[in-house]
């Protein structure tokens, strides 16, 4: 694959592959903004990014349609209302440098700083598909695909959602066009891309020209033979390849919080900063910090949160003694759930969500 | 307070406070079962079971409605469609006695066997509402509350939930008289109680009498000052009287699952049986167990899942070796959560939820 005429990347990230191109921010200055900047959101790719002349880009809708549709940008821009949206995107990949140190584990070796919060401006899937019209033979999925770019493991790059989810009115599934009131940029899946509150970043398809209604699930390698929680006793690709289809494919991502920083703001006080996430349902609605190997929790401010969808920020200050040792944090959402002191195994490393530990 | 009168109990369970009446079956029985028997169904009061005359009792909807209703039984049933749910009900303190073996907590003793799954049959609280007519000055809540019984810690009993809820059409809150289609017991709140599915226990109002449509949650001590998870610095009823209304009310309980039993089917395998269940969001996908202390995790079978709001039973098989020693079992919702192997303190004891082992 050719990366000979990729944009230039951000300076700012810690690359963790180079072709394709994928790096990450550190999580300490990742958490010092609610709305993270375009040079500190991380960038996750399959395959070369490309640019594309926005007024020669079309969108295909089709499948169990009534009408199938080509639209321009400038004609999804003008035919349905603009709609805003603040959530945050998180690669099932994050923190997984953490479930490899358990034992090793098959992907993009990642910290804690695949993830980004943003307002995302586009129009609603929903109106765009109301437009079309769904066919009344009961269809069950959207598929997204980039036809348009090349990647690693397939013709393209897909991905579906339940259709369940892209016309329910809360949940705001955006074609978007728009990333923190600027125009989206190529890196990051311009001129658009899917947004899905909720659901792993997979599913945000990127470079997004085809949209299909179909019965199925998109039949595209990354949501039939990745993205998948395989039981622990599989442990290589080779045991993976006959039970991928067992196993369902990943919509959300688990109750987590990461530690960014912790510094000593005086000679008997801590102070720490990072960040908390769910998936699709609830909020969170605390964090709490430990400084002796979680036998005593202290409180930590919630800083910022904004609608369902957005990632959480926080804050802790807590009495110390001595001149090192390690902060946890673990976050609670408002089912009760809390997470867990230990992640699970599983081989292709998602979904770690383990109590968050920073040495200080 | 008179217990004198109660109908009499089931004999099946056991006894966790007399006066009043708490109890719970054998979690090996429990499982044995998708819709849980009567005599297998705990019970859980906070003052004498109250037997009515059905022909003699009415319900009152009041508040920012735009009528006030006083509905009969037989008008409950005659004026409204028919609607079955099938859904578990569990209290908020199942598994308090392992919560209380890390320290010791405030409430009634139970093991986890304070849940059960029924198909309830009643009428949508939705269509009573939509009936009395919500008024347009934006109420949020729907109160529950039992005046014509008695109870510890307040006047009455009430509990309300988010008036969203309560209109949601996939979620199915009823005013419900059938349980598993026979008419409700007194034990279980008859002539009406509230089924929320996905909710604790202790929101679903038995004896109800009165629904009040308001801008606030119920002011009743079961919904202010307990039914709330403090955190865990927190340790005396004392700290607690200040700062409950910082918390919030619970509403739905983690992921969770229980092992009913395990026995040996053969000198080397070892059969467990079990359960899980979430909250309001996703469902269990898997349920893994270990007789190795967590090292290694053997998939399940899911015997039993209907809908939305079911609990699930599994069953497993697994080899073991020599005459003795612990299971462990752990679910995993889609949402890629899965049980900690240490559960959260909290003083009143509730939503405990580390993995749960048995020894064999």
């Amino acid at each position: 694959m050719d990366y000979s005429s990729e944009p230039p990347h951000s300076d700012r990230l810690l690359v963790q592959g180079q072709y394709p191109f994928n790096a990450e921010p550190p999580v300490a200055s990742l958490v010092e903004f609610s709305y993270t900047p375009e040079e500190l959101f991380y960038c996750r790719n399959h395959g070369p990014v490309r640019e594309f002349v926005e007024e020669e880009y079309n969108i295909t809708v089709k499948g169990a349609v009534e009408r199938e549709l080509s639209i321009s940008i400038s004609q999804l821009k003008g035919m349905f209302p603009k709609a805003r949206v603040v959530a945050a995107l998180q690669c099932a990949g994050n923190r997984r440098n953490e479930m490899a140190a358990i034992k090793p584990v098959h992907g993009v070796g990642w910290n804690g700083g695949v993830i980004a919060n943003c307002v995302w401006g586009g129009v609603r899937l929903r109106d765009v598909l109301e437009h079309a019209g769904i066919r009344a033979d009961a269809p069950l999925h959207v598929c997204f695909a980039s036809f348009a770019t090349l990647c690693q493991d397939d013709e393209y790059y897909g991905a579906s959602i339940p259709l369940e989810k892209a016309l329910r009115h809360e949940d705001d599934v955006l074609l978007a066009f728009e990333m923190n009131d600027e125009p989206l940029s190529a890196e990051h899946g311009g001129p658009v891309r899917v947004v899905v509150p909720g659901y792993l970043g997979a599913r945000w398809v990127k470079w997004l020209d085809t949209v299909t209604v179909s019965h199925e699930e998109s039949l595209n390698f990354y949501q039939q033979r990745d993205y998948r929680i395989l039981p622990p006793e599989i442990q290589s690709k080779e045991q993976a390849r006959p039970v991928w289809s067992k196993y369902p494919s990943m919509k959300a991502l688990p109750l987590n919080s990461v530690i960014g920083s912790a510094y000593k703001i005086s000679p008997t006080r801590l102070r720490a900063k990072g960040y908390a996430i769910l998936g699709e349902c609830g909020n969170i609605v605390a964090v709490e910090v430990s400084v002796d190997d979680g036998t005593t929790w202290h409180p930590s401010r919630i800083t910022y949160q904004e609608g369902k969808w957005s990632w959480t920020l926080w804050e802790a200050e807590i009495p110390v003694t001595g001149s090192s040792g390690e902060i946890w944090a673990r976050a609670r959402d408002e089912n009760s759930n809390v997470q867990p002191k230990e992640g699970a195994w599983n081989m292709r490393g998602v979904a770690f969500n383990a109590i968050s530990r920073l040495k200080w």
